[in-house]
């Protein structure tokens, strides 16, 4: 298990489900904490990672590959589909906090099933209110969590080049951009408002400030 | 253009972006107002069908495509894309509501932007505000708001079987479910709670109360 002293500055990675590549496998840095949740623990032992932890109620893996996670995962835990309240991604988030991360990335978690989808989004809402670095990522988004008062540099990326900003919150004001192509000033954006989508930088990198509420950033490529 | 005496019993059908496919052809009703969004009503069109009206920006289908969108439909609205602050399907669901429809389906309008997705899905808060009875699906998602106080009836469904709850406010409160095979009784979801996720019907039909906020009610399929 990390000891506390790495885990403040370790990032923790975890895996999950939905449509997972050869460019999450990218991602991975030597130094990384890897945590597999279900499907993602498989997809991480298949292409030869040993996680750190293994965790889910397995019911997207049949025994066979279970055995596999099992004997290749530095720690699992196994829990029972029925009797659990959270999801898998939320048991790995949880745990990760529990830990002590404070950088947690979750890769993959969107997929098809919106619910799920919605869900490991708003998880991103637990690890804010621990005082985390968090963000989730798929081949075509990139999506963290800004709470006002607050603000976030955004450097230029060719991954991801479009820069959207929806509000997690019913209203979202006092929202200001420096270095984009659409200029905002003290907007506010409420549920059902698209105004936020599809935002360019014009420069090499912006910032986006935020009073009040909670924006979600969500950086992706068409 | 629909009179307010039809539009309050009528329902718009609003084709968009994403995935389509067959069964978005199989939801269309003789009744139905048909408005298409940007390459939604290339869909339409492509697919013998003559939208009532085909409005967006038109980026993302090329000239060719768009004079016949021009030719089939009965109304066309052509917007700039650079000076336009809505989404294609905000601008439709605008139009749809000013026109006095009281439903609302969007079809389509989830795919692999989580940008456009969320957008989209937050779009029901606008018609919500308004009074109608709204909704988007998918080939995998049916999604519509429950605003508290309110109760939704949910008939099973083959084509959806899982339904889940998930909070579009900080908070969702006096959550109580009948007819659900995991029971919910006064319960309070806050963004970032999966417990809402994944529940099925234990009878033919069952009801969701929500006393306070507001909850995405997501039905799916894996």
């Amino acid at each position: 298990m990390a000891t506390s002293a790495t885990s403040a500055t370790q990032r923790a990675l975890i895996f999950t489900g939905g449509q997972l590549g050869d460019w999450s496998i990218s991602l991975i840095q030597d130094s990384d904490y890897l945590i597999g949740a279900d499907r993602g623990a498989f997809y991480l032992v298949q292409h030869g990672f040993r996680p750190h932890l293994a965790l889910g109620d397995f019911d997207s893996i049949d025994a066979r590959q279970f055995k596999q996670v099992q004997d290749a995962s530095e720690e699992c835990q196994a829990y029972d589909p029925i009797d659990k309240d959270w999801t898998d991604t939320e048991l790995a988030i949880r745990e990760a906090i529990k830990r002590g991360f404070k950088k947690i990335k979750i890769v993959g978690g969107l997929g098809t099933r919106f619910d799920h989808s919605l869900a490991n989004v708003q998880l991103l809402a637990i690890a804010d209110a621990e005082g985390c670095d968090a963000s989730l990522c798929d081949e075509n988004n990139e999506i963290s969590l800004l709470s006002g008062p607050g603000s976030r540099d955004i450097e230029i990326s060719d991954r991801y080049p479009v820069v959207s900003l929806l509000p997690m919150t019913p209203v979202a004001s006092g929202i200001t951009l420096d270095g984009f192509q659409y200029p905002l000033n003290e907007a506010t954006l409420r549920t059902g408002m698209s105004l936020g989508v599809s935002n360019l930088l014009a420069e090499p990198s912006g910032t986006i400030h935020l009073r009040e509420g909670r924006l979600l950033v969500i950086r992706c490529r068409d």
